[in-house]
């Protein structure tokens, strides 16, 4: 039998202890649970790192994904469970951390709101969702409960929004924006590789990147390697995202960009 | 059947193999267990962290819990286990690290210190207790290893003395300590929620805390939300302990408080 | 039944998705496995680091290693899986990263390139051979895939070359250089303590050490805390290499050592 498969995300810091409690609530809760840390110390309250991050769930076996980016903890905002149609359950507050992963994980099937009590750790603390809502109901999760017994089910269009839409593509031009500057300075926009195909924009074809005032030539690669030191490249990164890169150099440094900066791509 | 869970907790840095290497030596000799690391990365030979880092035992599962934060390694000091009256067993060095935790957990049952070389890990490393002697105990009490047959029995009385002791809970007056500054500047004492309740102060209650001669006007309430930005508030944090914040501001910062230090709670 | 033991190493940063998508990796492919963190957070590209880092290996059980430090990534160098005469196997590029360790897992047994697809996470990234390769690797041997599946058998000698070879021993001088400066500023050489006993310098022999042209007088004991404070000892350190430390004091700054110096010592 497979074993249920859960991962944990966080703005933890990696050194504190309130990881190690939600590992080990997963695992009281469903023991035979294979419980992995996908990643914490995501920069805090940062919604777009965080749903960056998670757009690394479709390389996770299907499971139980908990993604605690939450700076509305303790107000009204929702704890939801997104069912995807890959067949993943989302568990985290409705602040749209969720949503971009949702795209990659073929959609969302269905909503609902965490409200049933008897799935959480009690007393429920008002600052700690991780421990006691989000980290309980992907372990029932998966226990084979059912997503309707959390709570109502809500409409996919009422839930929170994304931090980020999906790059505009049009013939010959992909608008996108910033969603992540890697520690080497590089960035990835809001378009996957298939968006360059769709704008007709092939592999190895000389591009344009305007970004902050600047023209940038630069062509669509396979790898930084492909290019001479010093250059821009464009190419997919690995969860297949557009990274713009200078090959041992630092793209955002050098153009002077930032997270959520736009970024328009032509051919 | 139940797998027996394991908790690591350390002043490793969190990049660095000691914590690997103690982590597999548990799964090799106890396979079937759940290892978990509540937390690494303590400050160096910090015990009062130490033992406020342990008091998050409760939340875990019964289970065997090693802590390695042990300044006096490779000098005569003895290396113990305490079972707890909730079936904890706690591993660690005889420097007080273990004791806080165990007020929390129905207090000591019996403690017993290590010297069956049996259960130990050959060579026994002058420096490198946490792989050698205590993940090892850990690992042999959750094969079923009884207590008795580590060591010779201490009495608790014996045992080195914690780094804190609890606050002094009197008429309408708590007298506590620093025990814990969170990375936001906000600190927690050694008083629990129940002795406010005790000392007759209760929730929403007016109070003056004394800090290093500053005379704090704020109340006793659940969260830091619910007072304005820049107000001192005082609750519960998410173990249990007293917590002193300034809603969106760093308490130690603004009144110079430092772990350690005496703070004075009075309706 | 044993559970297959598998270890990850690497040097991403700590806080960083691509550990936790290898666990998961690993996990899929063979989820009976226990799969534990060896360490990552190696300084980036850092060979020498990292083959000091899997020096480890003989501490852990007998399993799959992955090690993935790996500045070729992209280029025409090999995927490779070393089998050692303990039983191991190591897995990571070819760049001389897996060899000191097989020196203490008593050699290599065979080595073979990492060809075969069938093997291989698709789409194979060009820069995440972790994620693509290497780890697929460790769950498919650990899955019971024999060897010769992976691809063609190496010979030995055409391995990359290890970033540092083991020390010149002589009767009364151990000729070496520093492998790893740990954060207290102590070095650990590329001797084994048997390499001393070979030479003939025995526990409690005074000895001269020789480095940057410094003539340091010590002696070879058990651990640092046999010297009085600020005095220099040379011991062997918890996983069998010589260190040279001063207690309580910095080595490496005290006499202006660094990673890759020659150190001589003689009795």
């Amino acid at each position: 039998m497979k074993r249920p498969f859960i991962s944990l995300t966080s703005d933890f810091g990696v050194g504190t202890q309130g990881i190690g409690i939600m590992r080990a609530v997963a695992l009281e809760i469903c023991p035979e649970a294979s419980v992995i840390d996908l990643r914490h110390g995501i920069p805090e309250f940062d919604i777009t790192e965080g749903a960056w991050t998670m757009e690394a769930v479709p390389q996770l076996p299907v499971g139980a994904h908990v993604c605690v980016v939450d700076p509305g903890v303790g107000t009204m905002r929702r704890s939801i469970i997104i069912k995807t149609r890959r067949g993943d359950f989302l568990i985290g507050p409705d602040n749209g951390v969720l949503i971009p992963a949702t795209r990659r994980l073929g959609g969302i099937e269905k909503a609902v709101e965490i409200t049933n009590g008897k799935y959480m750790r009690k007393p429920v603390s008002p600052v700690f969702h991780g421990r006691d809502v989000f980290t309980p109901a992907a372990a029932h999760l998966s226990n084979g409960v059912p997503i309707d017994e959390f709570g109502p089910e809500m409409k996919p269009e009422k839930l929170a929004q994304a931090p980020y839409e999906e790059a505009a593509v049009a013939k010959g031009v992909v608008t996108g924006k910033i969603i992540h500057v890697n520690h080497f300075g590089s960035v990835s926009i809001n378009a996957m590789k298939e968006d360059f195909a769709k704008s007709g924009i092939k592999y190895r074809d000389s591009i344009l990147i305007d970004a902050r005032s600047n023209k940038i030539s630069s062509k669509l690669l396979k790898t930084f390697g492909e290019v001479a030191k010093g250059e821009v490249v464009a190419f997919a990164d690995d969860y297949g995202r557009i990274e713009v890169a200078i090959n041992q150099g630092r793209f955002s440094d050098t153009f002077g960009v930032k997270l959520g900066d736009r970024i328009i791509i032509r051919k």
